[in-house]
């Protein structure tokens, strides 16, 4: 049972002249819930407020709206918050109105967790367009990703692998990736395309505080092929390894199986397991 | 007063599910209404109905919807319709549902012509990201052109140009752009980025029927500047003619002249008159 809340009331409709409608002007959040609690909310809403102030979008008082989304997380024991910020109903024209009034607007559901496997996935496609205005923010126009991810129907693929335009790797139509090279571990650098995740900000923040050497780069698809390790991240999966990308095929590595298991202690109980 | 309607009927509310809102999953149309008529409202169904193929969006039956479009301009001497289509509510994820139901919503409002004058542009530093499995549709991503044409407030510029990451021109914010050299029309492809604007398509349409030499070209920002004569083309304004862009100064030249009077002919009444 899904409840959605708008502009801190429950209901779920909201005006057709809405910007995020109109012109996908607004950010989002999805965000787990585990234990009553919504995980890394304050990552979660340091990404939002830090998009929001680039895009000069208005946005609600922190510690309140803080303290609306974690009584909704409250009484569920493993499920997903969606949180969405629009610059709010307006005229038409692409001309942000003087005094924009937001739309916040949140959902929870439970969902179960799945079990921590190996994953399989594939290449895309459809490029990733590159912009530096936009790149690293979780905003509403994500048309893209909707046609990668329509690419397959596969229920045994899990995800698919972006570049842009250059070649440039640029992450999962929903996570982001991380390859391993000997001791390293790299993630493609966000400067230009693809989204500033939650957990992979964890990931390189735990990688580092346990002495991986570990940094944004830019990325081709010869270096994920000659990884020797190569995973996704999500904030609702955690890490993901990848077992097999068409004819290339991984086992989960010794330094995805320690950054999973530093998740864990985390509270990402979704990479509980062996794989 | 404006009016709306959802899926053919009255009303103005969507569902916070609605995929055109949560992924910017939908395209949209913004239609001139002349003397109780949707003009061009056959090229626009055109440029809609090949985006939902394109998207692999459900569109509702042509022929109806058609009869409820023309419907609903009737009474309106001068105003503006705008037409939004999405693939509907749908559960989280990017992936598109199997058996998506349309959303398809309207809505029409009178709007005064405005004069037909000279306008006054800039250049925007936001770039017009690159993806040619989007480029020339209208889709509800369009969070570049709302931080483009919020990058200025100055009243006297009408309209801002912008270009994509290799600096090759892409149009206005909410318009095309073609320039005139000697005898050459020439506007920017639409492969990689831009939108294909019924009016620009009308423009072209004409120029060649009336023997003048027009196409579509890969243009930079000195292109644009050594130029004889430019102009900027939309849904709602037809034609208008640039007199100044930054240091650089036209007056309006005879082809723009000519095509201006041409539309004139076809029901673009917004450029009668001499500017």
């Amino acid at each position: 049972m899904e409840k959605f809340w708008i502009n801190g009331e429950p209901g779920r409709l909201i005006d057709i002249t809405d910007r995020g409608l109109a012109y996908g002007d607004g950010l989002f959040e999805t965000i787990a819930i585990r234990q009553s609690a919504a995980r890394f909310l304050d990552l979660h809403l340091d990404r939002l407020y830090a998009g929001a102030a680039r895009l000069k979008l208005p946005a609600p008082e922190r510690d309140g709206l803080h303290a609306q989304l974690a009584a909704a997380a409250a009484g569920i024991t493993a499920g997903v918050m969606k949180l969405i910020l629009t610059r709010g109903p307006g005229p038409r024209g692409y001309a942000p109105p003087q005094h924009p009034q937001a739309t916040i607007a949140w959902s929870v559901a439970s969902q179960a967790l799945r079990p921590w496997t190996q994953i399989r996935v594939r290449w895309c496609e459809t490029i990733a367009g590159r912009n530096p205005l936009t790149a690293g923010l979780k905003t509403l126009c994500r048309l893209e990703q909707v046609l990668a991810r329509a690419e397959w129907q596969d229920g045994s693929i899990a995800e698919g692998l972006m570049c842009d335009e250059q070649g440039l790797l640029t992450g999962g139509t929903a996570s982001n990736v991380f390859i391993v090279s000997g001791a390293r571990l790299r993630t493609p650098a966000i400067t230009h395309a693809g989204v500033s995740g939650v957990m992979r900000r964890v990931i390189l923040q735990q990688a580092r505080g346990h002495g991986i050497d570990a940094s944004e780069a830019l990325l081709t698809r010869q270096d994920l092929l000659e990884a020797d390790e190569v995973f996704v991240s999500n904030a609702l999966t955690g890490i993901r390894p990848v077992g097999q990308l068409e004819e290339r095929q991984w086992s989960p590595g010794p330094v995805t199986r320690r950054l999973a298991a530093q998740l864990v202690t985390l509270g990402v109980d979704e990479c509980v397991g062996n794989c």
